[in-house]
């Protein structure tokens, strides 16, 4: 079952379209899952791509859509006239549907809209696309299995088979009372092992979790994964069941984040992929690159100030990468771990607990490297005691002040509410680089007095 | 339903621990979510979570033990008979107290297997202690429901009910024939909406995903997520159906992949927390700054070589750090970027290309970047021009070749079957900072002749 696009598949496929010969085509895609098919799509020229797509059938074409990169999506899209584009949706989910349509320019969203042939399904598109698209109303979608309270087992099931026919994955049957209002649920596996002829109020289970429809979606992952559910519903401000989030859909949430913070620890400020283009990639690398220019600015204006002592201590000045460089390193460990904590909840105790913590790890990592560098520079760079002594005090001082910079300016942008994963990567090299080269030579200074 | 531990709550439960009132406790703790009451014990007392421990029902504390950090499970195991523990493991999944099992001390382990009551989850726990934790084998559960393809749907609905009893969640029904091998699923909505006199060979799915017990986890995760799988049957060497992944071990492999690489790319190099004790803290950090001390080692010995331009030429010192950080950030950039795409499955293209993207890419930045720094240092610093002209020239120089070495490090080590993740942070800043300085003195020396 491993698929995997070869090269001579690809050559195969280009040839068949250049023949424009529809029918293996269709043999050969036809066998292949929507999700290899997006693979093949993301290779293909864009005007080949389009040929395929328009010979398949929008029952798959609507589900290769939903997994195209988004340039590989946007520009099939615009192949595509208003009714067509409305045929694909028409296939689709209200939630991926909804996806879709957001992406689109105004006046063709509202084109596309009008050509929505399900006039319900239409209305539960338009209805999700009022949510903010980081929230659980952003995430959620309109397909679910809902029966009322009063009901009983027989009219249930009744109920319940009709729905699940437009339900891909039925986790729970919802239970609302008469204004649809939540007010539990009853498992799929319940109903397969009850007996048909009880009242679905004696049945169904009361206790119920759900989220607002304005719940944030990094709440409602943090939700899913606690309690390990594969739906959520979604309420709206009354109360009314809305709609419901599923599993899948949270999975690409945590991921997202985690790429996020990934990328802002190397200094990547947008949501950028190694194939999307330069000036893209330009944008997103560009700006810490700035900051790390400016902070470099600083650093030789410190250095400039401590010029004097380079006519009779000029070795200090070779050490100065070294020393920027442990600052570096030091501030980024400390602030991944915090800012990973708090993206995982697993942080207790007070700020000043934590630095304390802190404190005496960054001591013992010190100590240690310290104890490295006076013997590697004195036996191996034959550096003077005097300015060994003084490197090696400098170098347990600026890795105690890089881990509490690191530890802290995490926890206090989370404390204002400022994503912490901001304060990682060049950030914190940078403003280390410079706090680590001030007191190295200000510790020089004290000792030597140039 | 928003559950937040606060400081009363605890307080209340620590009061109700000391005077012993077993009653109130378990009205106040039968009405939380077992996930809630184990973030509860994460913060309580060794002893006051063993003492609640055992006044709650085996049902609830098996799964509270399956959501407890794996310290705190540890100490509470430690405080538990085998037939204790035993107890609790015949109320879980198989896959969930195989895992638990497996953290046990190896006399331990059998004491509690020769207590399991059930011998059939006993069988099954054994035969998941086998397989590599890191495989399909050691995610999976013995969980499912499986139907013979010769069997009828009358026949197969009665079987269903009886195994769906044991089963948390039916996310499909699997069909093996006679030796056990799979051959296709069922889903619960099919079998909902089909008539009950359908034979079962002619109702069922042929085509069904599936991965082998030796699959690596990450490749299941892969699979299910682009699938959109919730649940993938597992086979033997033999294609006999021995178990199912479900989405929510999916979830917690996807979170721990993203985890590691964030700590790698941040120079941390085992999977830490930040409640952690220091010396496993420092057992993480420490490893990477000692690469960078030998690193910082080299680039003082660079200098030192360069010692002659000091008396004419001092201020070429002063530049080190910041071209020595740009050097760093540009690497680490450019090495996020590939490690990011190879984790994602989104690289495509050969190497020569991504490094020619790569170099005009760093070329565009270069240009940029070395603008502002000629006239930064020219207009505000006051630097001569031919030094200006040599620092300019450095920095683009050293842009490029950090993003060249960025870029084709991780994907060298790809090719190789080597994490990598590995070749992010503090390795790409380390060697980038001794290329930096190496190039930028070179350059000096070239045009100036010191």
């Amino acid at each position: 079952m491993q698929f995997k696009i070869s090269k001579e598949l690809l050559s195969q496929i280009e040839q068949l379209i250049h023949q424009k010969n529809d029918q293996e085509l269709e043999i050969l895609l036809n066998d292949m899952h929507h999700a290899d098919i997006a693979e093949i799509f993301d290779e293909l020229e864009i005007d080949e791509a389009i040929y395929i797509f328009k010979i398949l059938d929008s029952e798959i074409t609507a589900e290769i859509l939903t997994e195209l990169e988004e340039d590989v999506r946007e520009k099939i899209l615009h192949g595509l006239s208003a009714k067509e584009i409305a045929e694909e949706l028409d296939e689709l989910d209200t939630d991926d549907a909804a996806d879709i349509i957001a992406e689109l320019s105004q006046s063709k969203k509202e084109e596309v809209i009008s050509e929505l042939e399900d006039v319900e399904h239409a209305k539960d598109i338009v209805d999700l696309l009022r949510y903010d698209e980081d929230t659980a109303g952003g995430l959620m979608g309109k397909e679910l299995v809902k029966v009322n309270e009063n009901w009983n087992v027989l009219t249930c099931v009744k109920e319940m088979r009709i729905q699940a026919e437009n339900v891909t994955r039925v986790h729970s049957i919802y239970v609302v009372d008469d204004e649809g209002r939540l007010k539990g649920r009853l498992s799929l596996k319940d109903l397969l092992t009850t007996s048909t002829k009880t009242p679905i109020s004696q049945v169904y289970i009361k206790k119920v979790d759900y989220v607002k429809v304005n719940t944030p979606n990094t709440e409602v992952a943090r939700i899913m994964q606690k309690y390990d559910l594969e739906a959520i519903p979604v309420v709206d401000e009354m109360g009314r069941l809305v709609g419901r989030v599923t599993i899948d859909d949270i999975v690409d949430v945590i991921k997202e984040e985690a790429d996020k913070d990934y990328q802002l620890a190397a200094g990547i400020s947008q949501d950028v992929e190694a194939d999307d283009s330069i000036l893209e990639l330009t944008k997103a690398r560009l700006p810490w690159l700035v900051l790390a220019l400016f902070g470099g600015f600083i650093s030789v204006t410190l250095l400039e100030g401590f010029q004097s002592a380079m006519t009779k201590y000029g070795e200090l000045f070779f050490f100065t990468p070294l020393i920027a460089a442990m600052a570096g390193n030091v501030g980024v460990q400390s602030s991944a771990i915090i800012v990973q904590g708090l993206a995982n909840h697993s942080i207790s105790g007070s700020i000043i607990n934590r630095l304390l913590k802190e404190t005496s790890l960054s001591l013992l990592n010190g100590l240690i490297l310290a104890s490295l560098l006076f013997s590697g520079s004195h036996f191996l760079l034959g550096v003077d005691i005097k300015i060994g002594v003084i490197i090696t005090v400098a170098l347990i001082s600026v890795i105690i002040m890089a881990s509490l910079i690191g530890t802290s300016i995490p926890l206090i942008l989370n404390k204002f509410g400022i994503d912490p994963a901001l304060a990682t990567g060049p950030f914190i090299t940078t403003s280390n680089d410079i706090f680590g080269i001030l007191i190295y030579f200000s510790i020089a200074k004290l000792v030597l007095g140039f």
